[in-house]
C-alpha cells in the first residue's frame, strides 16, 4: 500500500522489471492493464488503443520534457511528481489550463516493481489534483546497465484561457519581474542527497503544480501578464536570460529582492553554487505590465506556493538580450547565462 | 553533409556530446537553435518557449512513444525514422491525418555528434514527407554508461478524418481481415545486424510512413474501416490477440494467405524466430466489412507500399478473445500472445 493505492498485483520487494516487460507480449499487457490502467482508468486510457482520441477546439497549448533525475527518489518527492509537476508548468506558461499528459517509461531491466508502483502513484495524485487525464502511454524496457532505474517521458496539453497571449514579443521596457517566491531549493534538495549533506531543517524540493498560481493573475488581468516562464534547469539566470534574448530586451533585477531561505543559501555557499543558476520546480516568473504590477503581486501573494512573491527587477530598453543584477552593495554585474554544466541531472 | 542537409556547426569525428549539452546554458541553447532550430524551423518551434501553442479543433489522436532500438543505425533506417513513422504510425491507425510531432531526447555523454545530425536529418524527411511539423521538445544528457547513445521520445497528433470511427467496439463477425504486406522485415534486419547474419538480398526495416495507404481507404470506405493496428512490437500474433480481446471476438487467419518473404522466411529460420511473432514497422492490419473488402484491397494495392496487401482471415463469433490459424496442412492451431521476450529493444 502506497499514499492509500493498493497495488493489484501482490508486489514482493524481490519483483523487478524484465526485458518481457517491454516486449509487447503477455508481461507488458499485464503491466499496463494491471497497473498502469488501474490507476489511470478514464475513458480516453480504457480502449487501449494505440493512441487516444479526444475533442479539442481553440487554442492547446503542449509541451514535453524527459525526466532523468537522480537520485529517482529525493526529498519532497520522486520523479513521477517531477514529470508531471514539470510538464504541466510547461504548459501554464503558455497561459493554458493543463488538461491532458501523456506517459512514456524507459525502465531498466532489474528495476524494483515496487519503486515503479511508488512513482506511478506520486504521479496519479499529481495528476488528480491538477485535475488531468493519463490519456496514452508507452513502456520500453532495456538491458541491465543500459539506463539507470527509470526515465520518464511525459508530454501534456493544455488550453489557453480565452483572451490570453502570453510571449517574448509581448514584453515592453518598463515592465516588472515577478518571481513568484523563494529559489534554488529544488537543486539544493537533489545537490545535498548526492553529496550526503544534512541539514537541521531537511532541505525538500519545491516540485509543485504552478497553474493555480498562473491562473490567478491571468484571471485578473489577461492582458496584463505579457509573459511567463518557470526556473527550471540553469535557474532564474537563464530563465531571465531567454526571456531577454527572445524579447530583445534589456532586464536589471535586484539582488536584494531575490529571496533565497537561510538554510539554501548555507548550502549553497557549502557547494560553491550560485542560487540564481540552481534549478527550482515550482517557482516562476511573470513579466507584467507596471500598473498593475503591485495589484497582481498581491493576488499572487495570496494563493498558496506564492505567498512569498516578490517584484525583483523590470525590463528597461537599454542592452537588449543582457540580464544585469545591482548587487547589495550597489554596483552592477551581468548575470551571463550559465556555461557548462552546474548540476547534471537535476530533472 | 548528410542526405543534403550541411549543419551549420562545423562537426568534426570526434566531437560529442556533454553532460553541459543538457545543462540548460549556453550548450544545450546552442544545440537546440543551431542544429533543431536550423533543420526543423517552423511557426510553432520559432518562439523557443516551454511550450508551442496552436489552433485545434474536432477530434485529434494523440499517441506517444519511445525508441530505444538497438543498433541505432541498421539496414533500411535509424531511430530517428522509425520514431517519425512509429508515432505517426499509431496516430494513422485512430483514422487520423498525423499533423505535428514532438521530440524528446535522452543522450548518453560521448554521443558522437555526427550521429545525432545524421539523426536529426532522418527526422527532417521523414516529418517532412509526412507532411508534419516538429512543434515541441526537449534533450536530457545522461552521465557515460547510464544510456546507450540515444533514446528518442515522440508523441504525434493528428485530426481524425470526418466520419471515421476506428475502435473495437466496430468489429463484427464476418469482417475480414486485411494485412497490408509480408511481415517480419523490421525484426529481421535488426537482428540480422545483431547475430552478424549475412544475406545475398540485404534485409532491409520496412520503415514506412502507413498514413497514404491507411488514407486510401478511409476515402473510400469510412464506414467500412472498422479497426486499424499496426503490428510493431510482438508482430502480426500480438497485435491481433489485442484486437480480438478488446473486441471480445474471435480471429481465424489462413497461414497460406501471410506473406513472408523468402529472406525472411530463411532469416527465421536460421534465428529460430516466427515471423507472425517478429516486428514489422510498415504493415497494418486493418478489420473491414465484408462486403468491401474485396474493393478496398484492390485499392490498397494501388498505393505504395500495399501492393502485397492480402485478406488473410475474418472475424468469427467463436472463441471470443482467441485469435486462430488454419496451417497449411489444414489444421487449426491457437495463435497465442507472445509471452515473454522474443527481440528486446527492436523499436
Amino acid at each position: 500500500m502506497v499514499n492509500g493505492f493498493e497495488c493489484p498485483i501482490p508486489i514482493s520487494d524481490y519483483d523487478r522489471i524484465t526485458l518481457a516487460h517491454g516486449g509487447g507480449g503477455r508481461l507488458t499487457h499485464r503491466l499496463i492493464s494491471q497497473l498502469f490502467l488501474h490507476l489511470f482508468d478514464n475513458e480516453y486510457l480504457r480502449p487501449l488503443h494505440d493512441g487516444a482520441v479526444l475533442e479539442m477546439d481553440g487554442k492547446m497549448a503542449v509541451s514535453t520534457d524527459g525526466f532523468v533525475v537522480s537520485p529517482i527518489f529525493f526529498p519532497g518527492g520522486n520523479i513521477g511528481d517531477l514529470a508531471v509537476n514539470g510538464t504541466l508548468n510547461d504548459v501554464a506558461m503558455c497561459g493554458a489550463k493543463p488538461l491532458y499528459i501523456t506517459l512514456g517509461f524507459i525502465l531498466e531491466e532489474g528495476f524494483r516493481l515496487k519503486d515503479l508502483w511508488e512513482i506511478l502513484v506520486s504521479i496519479k495524485k499529481r495528476s488528480d489534483e491538477a485535475g488531468v487525464k493519463v490519456i496514452t502511454g508507452d513502456t520500453k524496457v532495456v538491458e541491465r546497465g543500459k539506463g539507470d532505474g527509470i526515465y520518464v517521458h511525459t508530454t501534456g496539453f493544455g488550453r489557453v484561457l480565452e483572451g490570453v497571449e502570453i510571449g517574448p514579443h509581448r514584453v515592453r521596457p518598463g515592465d516588472r519581474i515577478i518571481l513568484s517566491g523563494p529559489i534554488a531549493e529544488h537543486g539544493i534538495a537533489i545537490m545535498s542527497v548526492r553529496e550526503g549533506l544534512e541539514f537541521e531543517t531537511p532541505l525538500k524540493s519545491d516540485t509543485m503544480n504552478l497553474w493555480p498560481l498562473v491562473e490567478s493573475i491571468l484571471k485578473a488581468g489577461k492582458e496584463d501578464v505579457h509573459m511567463l516562464r518557470d526556473a527550471t534547469r540553469g535557474g532564474v539566470a537563464s530563465a531571465l536570460n531567454e526571456i531577454a534574448k527572445s524579447a530583445g530586451a534589456g532586464i536589471v533585477i535586484r539582488e536584494e529582492e531575490i529571496p533565497v531561505r537561510d538554510e539554501v543559501r548555507g548550502a549553497c555557499e557549502i557547494l560553491g553554487l550560485d542560487p540564481l543558476y540552481v534549478a527550482n520546480e515550482g517557482k516562476f516568473i511573470a513579466i507584467v505590465s507596471p500598473e498593475r504590477a503591485d495589484e497582481l503581486l498581491d493576488i499572487l501573494r495570496g494563493v498558496p506556493g506564492g505567498e512569498e512573491a516578490r517584484i525583483i527587477g523590470e525590463v528597461v530598453e537599454e542592452s537588449p538580450g543582457v540580464v544585469q543584477m545591482i548587487t547589495a552593495f550597489g554596483s552592477r554585474r551581468v548575470v551571463d547565462m550559465l556555461s557548462g554544466e552546474q548540476l547534471p541531472r537535476i530533472c
